[in-house]
């Protein structure tokens, strides 16, 4: 049984429909494409839907981003909602509370560019297009904030056609096509992969990676998470993205390790799918391998630093306990203080002084879990990565000293990275608890760390089996 | 690369959820349903939706007709947008046409049945489950009007799911699995099969079925269509579906006959997608089989027996030419008239006289040809079959007397079948011609049957290479 | 990536071939066959040699009976070696041991039938004519002996190219191609399988099905098995045949039985992959259920009765516990022998009798007993399954009263099955057991049922875990 | 329906197999294999015949090379058939002539290694690692000349179990598994590929990449063919090689060029697949763009400027025509003469002047078609490329001057190339005329680039629409 999409089968009626629409091949894309886009939601019948729906396609992937302005533009505009039709459609519906009138308003409500864009969807890779229509928007929009109208059409129907219910996962390894693979090259947004070894390197069969696909887009993923089987919680980063580390064998390995997300599609921005992904790729190891017992992101912090630096500036407490002034003091030779600290981490050349390193562990350790733990911005937690896996009903594990000691580790983070633990039992209460009482889960050795160990008594949270500080 | 509907994998957490929700497993499952929903729209995260809407759709599954109704009416009340809040931001708008305050009215006019569904589709098997209830609810609809309003949603909704950019073909044959193969059985609307042997010979070598697919129902044909591979446009419905015919050599076939089409889904009545897969099936067998000159179907014509009867009643002419009334003469002994052509058409014993039978193909030819090209109903031409076809380009080729001799055939419309042409030159010509000036395409000869030939000269057009009389 | 046969590509080059070698299509076909035959073992390069074969095997497909014979005829004259070759090489090698000389005679001893052989199938189809050709070889051998060197190379030949390590194994379920499941139907030589609502049901979800299949027969099952999933070891097999049987939830199961094995293809005969295709559905199923605690058939004793009835002829004991006399008595009114139990059983009128039945089952099972586990005919264990499953490593584990009261079942063996037992622990040990010593394993329980239970003491056989005893 | 080779299944019994023959893991691997191989041909059945193969496979994986040839070494001593047991069945059959008698001859005959390798080809990986036995071996051969009875049944066997018939053929492009991709970079012989990046340049649009496989080496090419759909013969290779080269449009090219076929497995060498690969790929190109009109490879002349050195040497005439004398003269200043070409030719400084470089390319391209047409070594013509192609009907088309420029182009052959022209309806005649008489199929115009145009003329062959000469 041959499946193809029907996309690919219906170019000669197509081409014959160009033929008909009479189009000279030299005048200006965007008029051209504008005017498509009239004849495409003008038709009452859909004999040459596809054909109109194809041209445009073909002449906005050809236009330059001037042009993509002007055709955004033109979306804006001509396919905007009718005020007064609203207006007296709303009247009407104010007077009768008619169903009839419901709809009418209804229909005056909705713009008439989201049929003309369910139109173009019709269309070979009229999907994709609208994806990177809305990508083009979306850099577009902070300067040009009347396109809003477009991106809220935008976001309403790619919201609706990649409900997760119409997305498929798939398990990533060697044997993919090389046209996905050097997608996930491309797309790998955490720890760069460095060409085809080290890709390999990260499907070897110690390894796992998990995408979802739409079926309009076979080939694009949109999102994807690497995943590592080792034997206990990984506590850095180097031993697993370095390409010749050495191979563990899966069956000896009790925790998988997700090391990396990546979101592939800037086109689907706010569109998310990877609270998703994570939980049904530990549905699917534990069923590959009943011997896993945790699952654990090793996550970057891609705020700590820059609000450490705030912190810094604004007279907060030095958070030096008496050993670490100790330490501080011998390895500088000068008296601790939260001066010297701020000069020490004005550069990373601490990071080779093994004393200084010592004694700048202490301090940061801290500062790190009361920036997970407690620093909230108005969105929840202020780690926008914290802020993720929590919201996921995961909770805070273990930071990790000299976790991730890259240049861009140290600059995120000072090289610290953090364990969030997804355990099977726990995600929904995490979760619940997060989302109506903004409380964070918290392992009791996390919460342990911060300078107010006192406060968090009384709030401990007893689960199945298992101690939850829940912050 | 294994690829697998999110929905089979994460059995275990949702199962998991079941369980955190703290279910009685005994409620009244309308109940149940009820409030799992209320709690599937509060969510503000996802963590359990997938959990709950699980629950929705296993609930509704085992609903019977009653719980069913009481569900369906659920969505109706508790779910409609709150006429207040659409007054409230119709008020606000009419005052600043502010975007800020269109979209407040958008949110107020959607109803929050909208976003219960689309979070009911995130479940295994959701997509099936809300076609289902549609299906449901066009059962229930006469009786229950008040339903209106979910309806409404849900063809909004399955339109925008369903849009032919999402639409996958296959080519169905006796290698495709019979999970599919015995829908194919259940669903042949116009010439039952009987049974695997049946089916098989459909299957053949010299036949070609297609059909559309989503990729959220991966074994659920939306909709398909039967091709016979044969010389010369068939003038008859029994040697195509006659068990043990003879099978023509595919290379020496330069027709293609398009037998049957069937939807298979009740509950995606009026969203179309027929008229895509022939154009699509022409498109595709002609980079087959590049010898096939002629694409036609070979179609019943339900509705002219009943429009005869109608029309006998009516007091219209009689349609009797000389010749025929000097036939019925002879085969009858009686003298020809209106009331006599009525008395034997009354039951189908005519069929088995010869003399009878060459007596009555004249009128009721012209009859057919009348019916077919120039009787109108509110949605254009009179008979269904018709309607669709020429809707979609197609032209009335030829009209075939003795076609169809079964029960059916004859109880539909006297044996007579029509070829409709589909000739990828002029089918957008047709369309358009259609759908603007409501105008019909006839060939000539068989726009020479009807009575008043005179009428159609001045309207002949001419397209390209073939010519062709829109009457 | 698209894979593909290489024979279905061909075709266009093998035409013109055909057209080359300058064939007059009204021939004798069997004439033609063998001088295309001749051109292809002649043929030094390769060119043609494509369309020679396909020539062959096309015209080989078109023989009658008789032109086959005369077909196998030509390859056991032309083809066979030369005996003065042979002669000459082998004084040749007997005077020097010279590893050429050895090479020579080695050359001159392979039939130019094996090369002849393996160029046919290169032929798109090559492979399936050459196992068609064994087939026929095989009918004809009887009263044609002279063909037995023909049989001879084919046996070789298949037997290399159907090396299990050539061979696949696949789970056939209802979404497997109607074109493979139809074969099912056609092959099921245990249990008819009587259309295809009776297929579906031994293809359900508490159902399993295997086969092996080659890569040049693609649709064409080389022999399959039927496994059930219950709880408990079956006693009968209505209930695993009966259309309308109830579904076993299949987590539940705790047995799997394999109650169907056919060979699919005549000329594969003795070129056995049953035991090895058993071996490895267990170990399949191992892995998919592991809660699986037991593997057993329950299979047919397909020489039981013949073997009764001759033994009744030949003045064999009468095997009458004192307790099978008292109930024979009761149930008949005449005094209890030999005689009277022989005359019961010449037809199966008993069987409908409960307290005939009741008397009849002690000597019955006790016989049965006997005959599978001490009968033995020239190749080992008289019965033909028995013979099989004992070869395989598998112990008798229980003889069933009143397993199968079919007609066939009644014929055969008075209605008895036996389970074989597959303990994965102990199938290696048994094997050795009956290869080495021609012991056959037998559970204590079974061997208890026989007349003379002294005699086995001695033997008992302890094996991990399980009591087995080796007669 | 799940296809897997049988071998990845039976997993768990082959290990408790292991197990059960009681092998310490310690002992010396080659001993330990030689005793494997005695248990799997002494074994009557083969219930463990399965566990055997896999252990002999998995220590023959893990022996160096001392280790292997120790094996080999097993094989070819103990598994050598019986000279005393040949002679007395040659006796008998010489005396009787029997068929009984020749089978016991044929038995006699066969090596036991025959079958002993059958047994290890049912192991997971057997194919494979019979494969790479062959491989080992023939690199050992010359130095150990005792193994080649050894080879004698590795190449019987590999030749019956690779027939053509059972290969499959591919077509690899970008979405093709990185697991075969890499391969392709791996295995090219001709045209270095220089990384993925260069890899996908050669799978564009406008190329085709064709590969047979064997359904046991399911990630394993064994030959592949790359080709160029170009306009026009090619007459240089860097056009088609070099990375960022222009894409030609698929539909406007009229010609398909094979610049590159690579064998993939040194185990297969003799066992060819090359000229069936070709012409396949021809097949499926014709019918996949049906406006290719010349199909032609652009091949190297790896022999040509040793032969040229060699006949320096040899005092031959010096090829040289007065218009040649002329140019080399002005060019050099000195008088022409062999001697003068000799030096000039030594080294490839000649290819940087261009006044060198015209007076060269006379006497070059004449001598190379006389190379290439006239100069024949006792396995025909004395060039192994032109061997290859001109066995396989194809014929020399043109000779390109300054073709491949690299280093490795000059150092074979003065940077010429050739193009052999495949042309359909011509193949058969060539390659009878080549087999049978040894004849050449030449182009007019290569033809009449030799010294000695004369002597052809009675020889010219004229075939259907096509001028072709044959040498």
């Amino acid at each position: 049984m041959r499946r193809a999409l029907l996309n690919d089968i219906f170019v000669s009626i197509a081409d014959r429909g160009r033929a008909l629409l009479g189009l000279p091949d030299d005048a200006d894309p965007v008029d051209l494409a504008g005017s498509l886009c009239a004849k495409l939601v003008s038709e009452r019948g859909e004999a040459s839907g596809t054909a109109l729906a194809r041209e445009i396609v073909a002449r906005y992937e050809r236009m330059d981003e001037a042009g993509r302005l002007r055709f955004l533009a033109i979306l804006a505009t001509r396919y905007a909602p009718d005020p007064d039709a609203i207006r007296a459609a709303a009247e009407a519906y104010g007077r009768t509370s008619d169903f009839a009138d419901y709809m009418a308003l209804s229909r005056a409500v909705e713009p008439p560019r989201q049929e003309l864009l369910r139109r173009i969807n019709m269309a070979p890779g009229g999907t994709a297009a609208i994806v990177k229509m809305r990508e083009h928007l979306l850099q577009a929009l902070p300067t040009h904030p009347h396109l809003e109208p477009v991106e809220a059409d935008l976001r309403h129907l790619l919201g609706s056609w990649f409900n997760r219910g119409f997305l498929q996962i798939e398990c990533i390894d060697w044997h993919t096509p090389a046209a996905i693979l050097e997608k996930l090259i491309a797309y790998e947004a955490v720890h760069a992969i460095r060409g085809w070894d080290d890709l390999r390197r990260r499907l070897a069969r110690d390894r796992r990676c998990f995408a979802f696909f739409h079926p309009a887009l076979p080939d694009e993923p949109l999102i994807f998470v690497e995943v590592a089987l080792v034997r206990g919680m990984s506590a850095a980063i180097t031993p697993l993205i370095e390409s010749p580390s050495a191979l563990i064998d899966e069956p000896a390995a009790d925790t998988a390790i997700f090391y990396s997300i990546s979101n592939c599609q800037p086109g689907l921005r706010g569109i998310s799918f990877g609270n998703f992904l994570i939980k049904q790729v530990v549905s699917d190891l534990s069923r590959e391998f009943p011997k896993l017992m945790t699952f654990a992101t090793l996550s970057p912090i891609p705020g700590f630093r820059a609000w450490v630096e705030r912190r810094f500036g604004e007279g907060a407490p030095d958070m030096l306990a008496a050993s670490d002034r100790e330490k501080l003091r011998e390895a500088t030779g000068r008296p601790a203080s939260k001066g010297l600290v701020k000069a020490l981490l004005a550069d990373s050349s601490w990071i080779r002084h093994p004393a200084l390193n010592a004694a700048l562990q202490g301090p940061l350790m801290r500062l790190c879990a009361e920036y997970l733990i407690d620093v909230r911005g108005k969105e929840g937690p202020a780690d926008s990565v914290a802020r993720f896996h929590l919201g996921n009903g995961a909770r805070i594990e273990r930071l990790n000293w000299l976790a991730d000691v890259s240049a861009k580790g140290l600059h995120q983070s000072y090289g610290l990275m953090v364990n969030y633990l997804y355990d099977p039992a726990d995600i929904e209460a995490n979760h619940e608890a997060f989302v109506r009482e903004g409380r964070v889960a918290v392992s009791p050795a996390a919460a342990r760390l911060r300078t107010k160990p006192t406060k968090l008594r009384g709030r401990a949270l007893r689960l199945i089996g298992r101690e939850t500080l829940v912050a």
